[in-house]
C-alpha cells in the first residue's frame, strides 16, 4: 500500500502515498471536524492504524463532487501501547470523510464526522478548549472556549487509566 | 511563562499554560487558516518558538468578541535545526489570530492569517495539497486538491536546501 521514498519529487509532486514514520514508528495525525471545521485532535499513527483507516474508508462521490465516506478512524495509542479504534470505548467513533496528506509526507489530516459527539478523554467536545492569551510574558492564565463538557468521563471511562502522562 | 506539570488535574483542567515538549524538546503545531479553516502546515515549536509566538501575539478584543491579533509564528525547523519565523524567506508570514492547547498539553493549535498567501515549501497554500483515496489496498493514487500553485519554489528559495528528507 505504501511505495518506498526514492526522492524528493516522488515524495512531494507525486500521486503515491509515502508515508515517513519518525523513529518511533508514528506519524502525526491533525483530526478536524466534518462541519465545523474545528481542530478536534492532534494524535498518531503507525503503519497499521494508517492503513486501516484508508482500507476501511468507503468513498464516493455525489453530485456535489463531496467525498462521502463510512470508514473510522484508527489510531496508536501512546499510553496504551496499542492499536486503538477511537470510540471503542466511548462509543465516539470518527466517521472518516477526508485523509489528507502533506508536502513530505510526514503529517497526516483527516476529516472527520462525529455528529454531537465528542473527541477529548476529559469530556469536551475538541480537545483544544482552552485559548492561550498572547502578547503575556507572565503569568499566562488559559481561556477556556467550551463552556461545558459533553458528557462525564467519570462515567464513560470507568475504571480506566487517564491517558494523559506527567 | 510556563508553570510545572504537577498533576493530572492541574494539566487537564487548570488554567496555567504547563506545555510538555517531547524528547527532542519540541511540541507539534497544527496552523489552520483564519478564514477558510483550511489546515495549513503541521510543524513543530521548540520552548523559545512557542514564548516568542506568545509574546509578540497582541491580543484585544472587538466588538463581536472576536479576538484581533497581530503577532506572527514562529517554529523550530528540523531540517535547519534552529529557530524559524515563519515568512522570513518567502514573505509569507503567519499573522497569529488564536493559539490553542489540547487537554495534556502536547499539542498546539495556531489559527492564523496569511492573506492570499502560501505556506507551503513546493508553492502550494495548504502543504495538505493532496488527497489520500479510501477503500484501496493497493496502488493508491493521490489526487491534488490544488490545482495550481501559489508560487514558484525555485525563484522564491533559490540556492537554499529544500527541507524535505528521505
Amino acid at each position: 500500500m505504501f511505495k518506498k521514498r526514492t526522492s524528493i519529487k516522488q515524495v512531494e509532486e507525486g500521486k503515491y502515498l509515502s508515508p515517513k514514520f519518525n523513529k518511533d514508528g508514528l506519524i502525526p495525525v491533525i483530526t478536524t471536524d466534518y462541519k465545523t471545521k474545528e481542530v478536534l485532535m492532534h494524535g498518531f499513527m503507525n503503519k497499521l492504524a494508517l492503513k486501516k483507516t484508508i482500507e476501511t474508508g468507503e468513498a464516493f462521490y455525489c453530485a456535489l463532487q463531496k467525498t462521502i465516506e463510512t470508514g473510522e478512524a484508527f489510531y496508536w495509542s501512546r499510553s496504551r501501547k496499542a492499536l486503538w479504534h477511537k470510540g471503542a470505548t466511548s462509543g465516539f467513533v470518527q466517521k472518516v470523510k477526508d485523509i489528507r496528506i502533506d508536502d513530505d509526507q510526514d503529517a497526516v489530516w483527516i476529516t472527520v464526522d462525529i455528529g454531537q459527539g465528542a473527541s477529548c478523554h476529559v469530556g469536551y467536545r475538541s480537545c483544544f478548549y482552552r485559548s492561550v492569551p498572547t502578547k503575556t510574558k507572565k503569568n499566562i492564565k488559559l481561556k477556556f472556549k467550551e463552556k461545558r463538557k459533553k458528557f462525564d468521563p467519570n462515567i464513560v471511562y470507568k475504571g480506566q487509566a487517564n491517558p494523559t502522562k506527567l
